[in-house]
């Protein structure tokens, strides 16, 4: 293992000495270089997540600046501590690098992964560096803690309403805004298109926030969500692959979606209805998830989540009701790309 | 995220019924799929490794059946949970495949992954499925658990007896085989060379096992190492690190160098010293240790442990003494292939 790269040993070294510890009271650092070592508070569940991105498929370092794509990972990772009820904690990471890249990139991917710790108060446990042979090769292990006394949320119930944060297709809509500029620059040695006015679609893509905010914002008012996962793959896969394993049902209304007025007009462009994009756009990390019909008032109070529908048995479906009433199938996309 | 491949979905799925429960002490099922979520038994301290291999860096997939792969996979991870003198519980890991992997393969890889989850008891959390570009990418998070009670490894001291366990170099022999009979291959439509007497060599490179039986057998009769590396780098490399981390040196006789009689046969053959092989080979997957020099009686007695040196203070360098006496510095090699 770990060949081909002379200074990998060197490198992981220097990478180590750019973070600094956040979480003294569970991080047992200097134990050894193979694996991360923590110390559960009491009466601590451990949430882990692997997450595995690829050069070519998860990102294109075209459009992708390095620094922004650090920050990215990490909250894809902590994005999937969240989904499961935990705080963010630890993180270690494996790096494959093709021979283009320079000490220099890497060493600004770590400062956006650095960015990211120290946004989300978490530590480093380690990262390790490899060869690839084709590019740039980002595995993680997230590492998170939820109290083990609280429940957990498992199976969304018949009546639940369908929560979603933030807004959502905005990524979706940020990443055809890359893709096609790079189009455009193809063949020029310059990547640099004009950008002013969708900011905030490229944020989406680029930098997005994993939601720490929300279920500590549900737990102070006693909100306990039945079900919960992250946005990432687009909501009607999201939300087909959720109500599948509590076997349920839903309707969701179109109305209610919250789409933010740049995605709207960014979608009109590209020929879209933003109804699409919105349901089938992926990346867009805010999180979906159900909570008992009784804590509706609650939610209303809640300024950043949306009711957008609500859970049935599963013999009623899983459907869309448009602004005139009509209700279409909720479908996993396959050719959106 | 996950785009591409039709049914990642139900192939994920299809994957997780091929497990059963090992850790129903601590593993929690169920509870949503975007991360693992544990229970540590009370007073245990959580060790959680990250590992990455990659087609064409890590294995060839030519002459590696998907099978042992799948294993290999495990006890690589299995390996750096030994080595923070943790025992391994549970894993998650992430796969990326490229279009020319059918259901099938995917299958042969994940029985090789089943029969390390059961040879070493450990639970597989959930396998999650992308696309790649260019081949097969196992991303792997190894989850352990050690008495938080009991002293950690951390550092080697003066006067230290140096242990390997086994035999090391082995697998580096069985590498060299595998490519050399590879190019004799190239060209034909099989790959079906005879390696009659060799299967040593193979069994090594292809189908390592973590030493799981070490530590164990070393707290029973009383002895706590003062640090433990996996050897996956080869020998020189990864005492190198290991004595660089506690800031000491080390003297390392030639003689006491175990090798088995078909490593030192085929380096022959190869045209390779067998200290040269034992040295710089990688991927041994055994346990590199100290202990204190007042544990000589009790480690002469385990069979599986070899004493090949002493820890010396950092001044002294780290040196090599042949047969005949003569002293040479330890490197990293950088050039071995």
């Amino acid at each position: 293992m770990e060949k081909g790269i002379l200074d990998a040993g060197q490198l992981s070294g220097d990478i180590q000495k750019l973070f600094g510890p956040n979480n003294l009271e569970t991080s047992i650092f200097g134990t050894g270089k193979d694996a991360a070592m923590i110390h559960p508070a009491g009466q601590s569940n451990v949430i882990i997540s692997n997450t595995l991105l690829l050069e070519g498929i998860d990102f294109d370092l075209v459009y992708f600046p390095l620094r922004y794509l650090g920050f990215k990972t990490i909250s894809v990772g902590v994005a999937d501590i969240v989904s499961m009820g935990g705080s963010p904690s630890h993180i270690r990471m494996s790096l494959g690098l093709s021979k283009r890249f320079q000490k220099a990139d890497i060493l600004t991917l770590m400062m956006g992964i650095k960015d990211a710790c120290e946004y989300y108060g978490i530590d480093m446990m380690g990262v390790s560096v490899a060869s690839s042979l084709t590019g740039l090769t980002l595995s993680s292990t997230t590492i998170g803690m939820a109290n083990a006394n609280e429940e957990i949320p498992q199976q969304a119930q018949k009546n639940d309403l369908i929560c979603v944060t933030g807004d959502i297709g905005a990524a979706y809509m940020g990443l055809q805004l890359l893709v096609r500029e790079k189009v455009a620059f193809s063949g020029t040695t310059d990547f640099a298109p004009d950008f002013s006015g969708r900011e905030y679609l490229l944020q989406r893509q680029l930098k997005p926030i994993a939601r720490l905010d929300i279920l500590s914002a549900l737990r102070q008012v006693g909100v306990r969500p039945t079900s919960i996962k992250t946005l990432k793959k687009g909501l009607a896969t999201d939300l087909l692959d959720l109500l599948d394993s509590s076997e349920v049902g839903c309707r969701i209304y179109e109305q209610r979606l919250p789409i933010d007025y740049q995605t709207a007009a960014m979608a009109q462009d590209f020929g879209l209805h933003p109804t699409v994009t919105a349901m089938n756009g992926g990346d867009d990390y805010e999180l979906l998830f159900t909570v008992p019909l009784g804590c509706k008032d609650l939610i209303d109070a809640q300024k950043e989540i949306h009711q957008i529908g609500f859970v049935t048995e599963k013999e009623d479906g899983c459907r869309l009701v448009s602004g005139g009433g009509n209700e279409t199938d909720l479908e996993r996309p396959t050719f959106l790309t």
